[in-house]
């Protein structure tokens, strides 16, 4: 009785293949691990070799033919490469979406259900994190597939967004804003430290604080330092402590434009 | 028999004035409002109107000849009338200190017992913060007084650390990259989906995952995005859809930075 109550379980769920056996889709097995609404059935990658800490998959292949029928293909390789592996999947039913901010729904156009399932976050196979807190911005080409992604989106994930190629794209140019530029920063300001032999640790409460301040007061509100107060003597006395070129020009040119939006010139 | 025992516990206490009525003042007499080791027990500034939230400190003033004898004076006032509001000070016996990060301790050697209390975090009236999490900077020219602002940080702040002027001013350098500069790429996230009609908040949870890892894992090593994978398809493709100069240049200007470090130029 109970093997029959899992079969007919299985049945009911939504099945999913993935492609690629990157950070994100080894995120997405993981999340979806103990779902009752789907299951990944089958994982592709090129070799098998890297697939094997994708313990939650029970069928890895690295034979694009062998793609079995599922409700859902998430493809999750690298931009240039997902309209090309998407031709493997011509003659499937099931909805078919890759998870890139930079690329249109489009490069998908070969297949009648196409669609794009876009988490807003940087993943690391070796690092943890709260899914739960994971926007998601959903695209699709029919109205009946965003709800699949959207119940996707809630069994695992945080709020879904609904937005399309263009405006996808601008979310990706301003989450290399606050994440990879903000993280370069985070390195400008740590290696500078140990160039100079002091522990870099010790900026890591202001870096969190800075972050989540964010939650409740708008950027806008909370810039404070010596370029918002016009301190033409701390500007000029840090340029001159700096090590490199690079540091000062980037010191120089985010001095200006804060000093622009709050109306003064540096 | 009570009133006794707090008199003789109010004698054992270190006195401690604060000089300047801004944000840090107020966080100090704050922190320190439960405090049985030490006893905010003045303040000046040179206007009373500004001193009405400081509900801490009994004894609010504005002029400067009525301040009184105290083992310790903090001053938390803008970085170029430090020197001068020290003068004030001038026959007082007690430790005299200031707070500013950009500023050397020398500025106060007409005093015989001079030092720097430096709280690396910046500081908003209306903003609650976790005191414990706030490393100090400490330098004073006796040894003996350096035990005096280790003993206030143990009471009431984070680590503290022991840093002269020289090093000190690089930390405050290193701090504007990650916190005030940071804080403007915020700004520039939020500015540009706001102006394309998406809500920024979308960003949030990138902004905060983005510094929480940086507890755990070196800047050079978290780095991700176009730049570091040398994706020229994206860079142009971002450069073409912001929408002003300076936007495009701190865009060109940190990729470039981004490519110069991880070995490849874009």
């Amino acid at each position: 009785l109970n093997l029959l109550a899992e079969l007919l379980l299985l049945l009911c769920m939504d099945r999913i293949v993935l492609i690629g056996g990157g950070n994100v889709a080894w995120h997405l097995q993981f999340a979806l691990k103990h779902s009752t609404e789907f299951k990944v059935i089958q994982i592709y990658n090129r070799t098998l070799e890297s697939l094997k800490d994708f313990k939650f998959v029970p069928e890895h292949i690295d034979d694009l033919s062998k793609i079995k029928e599922a409700d859902l293909y998430i493809i999750c390789i690298s931009d240039h490469a997902i309209e090309e592996i998407s031709q493997a999947l011509e003659f499937k039913k099931g909805l078919i979406v890759h998870t890139s901010g930079a690329t249109p729904m489009n490069v998908l156009c070969k297949h009648s259900r196409m669609g794009v399932f876009y988490p807003l976050q940087s993943f690391n196979k070796n690092k943890s994190i709260k899914y739960k807190n994971i926007p998601i911005c959903i695209e699709t080409n029919h109205k009946s597939d965003s709800i699949l992604l959207k119940k996707l989106t809630k069994v695992a994930f945080g709020k879904a967004y609904f937005y399309n190629s263009e405006q996808r794209k601008k979310i990706h140019v301003a989450a290399v804003f606050v994440n990879n530029f903000v993280n370069h920063l985070y390195y400008l300001g740590y290696n500078y430290l140990e160039n100079n032999a002091i522990e870099p640790e010790i900026l890591y409460p202001l870096i969190k604080e800075t972050a989540l301040k964010i939650k409740k007061t708008h950027p806008l509100k909370s810039q404070t330092g010596p370029a918002l107060r016009n301190d033409f003597i701390t500007f000029d006395a840090h340029l001159e402590i700096l090590d490199n070129p690079i540091q000062k020009e980037i010191y120089k040119l985010i001095s200006n434009s804060i000093s622009n939006i709050y109306g003064h010139k540096l």
